[in-house]
């Protein structure tokens, strides 16, 4: 478990495919502008050392914006770049070993697609974990059945560990989804593939306040 | 500069592709048989996780054999693994970095395709440099010029670190590359690709061996 708790409400996972040539840096700073808190950088195409070089520099927005940084799959990445964490899918190093290395001031987050996944990343100590899909989803093709909001809650509810909802989330979606009890929203297209990433993030954040009860 | 010195004479490279459908680790075993001295995993299309327990199933074999195991790109599996070191191209994460998160202890490997890569790698405080491609090779696609061994040479001899010869390197051209100052040959195809794997590595060894004037 990290000793920094992040917060996880809107969660963005950069998305190159989703942004069509928009320059994917400022993206994420007008995410950040329109209220994203914790952003991920998900990149399986590019070298390492492109990704580090990314993440350095949102690296420097999030700091700005309070916000956190997590990489995505690559613990290697996440320490060369000063991330505050990593995300961890079942196909990558596992939970307890990303912690190994990473250490306890670091914020580990795990997939979970069922409850065995989801209760497995909390045994290993993860500190959250991304639940769906929610919906199918463009950005992870070949993805497993959609869960809708009450296979959320089933798999969100089964850990005592902060649950983030992901899968094709839009701003309609946001406030059931917080009400049904998680932590966050993730998104992806929604936020990169918006023609204005600010109003788009902003949208989503009202949502969320709404799930909460503020507004 | 790592503290252990690894023996690069007879360094394999794993291609999954070219073992088309033997099994690696079988072909792993079968080539330190024949004499292999360095085993690097290159696998860029699996998951983390699975290749961290290749690597792992590998070192068990690597330590019988007295051998060294290296992974390429990614310094985190090396870690999770407990690789002796990390093999980095110019995509990856650069030497300096990775010897800050793997340490002293760790070998780390660069590619030199160039007298300015093969400075820069030595420079970054790399062990030793894979320099190639000497023919070309099925393995890396796409890949730069073939250097032939008087282009090896002239870049293996800009640097006072180890140099190891790769791509598209055969027993019969093995003998000449040693006496052109290699420390190694490195293969993946000539051995993955063997019907017999360690014959393939002893007659490899026997050339090195000759070049070395050893025999």
């Amino acid at each position: 478990m990290s000793l920094f708790k992040p917060d996880l409400s809107l969660y963005l996972v950069t998305d190159k495919q989703s942004a069509r040539g928009k320059d994917l840096l400022e993206v994420v700073e007008s995410a950040l502008q329109g209220g994203v808190t914790t952003v991920q950088v998900r990149d399986k195409d590019s070298g390492a050392f492109e990704i580090v070089t990314f993440c350095k520099a949102v690296k420097l927005m999030t700091d700005r914006f309070d916000a956190a940084l997590i990489v995505d799959d690559r613990v290697d990445v996440a320490i060369a770049a000063g991330a505050d964490g990593v995300h961890l899918g079942d196909q990558d190093i596992p939970p307890g070993l990303a912690r190994s290395l990473m250490g306890r001031g670091a914020i580990i987050g795990a997939t979970a697609a069922s409850i065995e996944m989801a209760m497995e990343a909390e045994e290993q100590g993860a500190d959250y974990i991304g639940v769906g899909p929610f919906k199918p989803t463009s950005t992870k093709p070949g993805h497993a059945d959609p869960l809708g909001i009450e296979g959320l809650a089933r798999i969100g509810s089964s850990v005592s560990i902060p649950w983030v909802a992901i899968g094709g989330i839009t701003a309609r979606d946001a406030e059931a989804i917080i009400r049904a009890g998680a932590s966050g929203i993730a998104v992806a297209s929604a936020i990169c593939g918006a023609e204005d990433p600010k109003t788009a993030a902003e949208e989503i954040k009202r949502a969320i306040k709404e799930g909460i009860g503020v507004s």
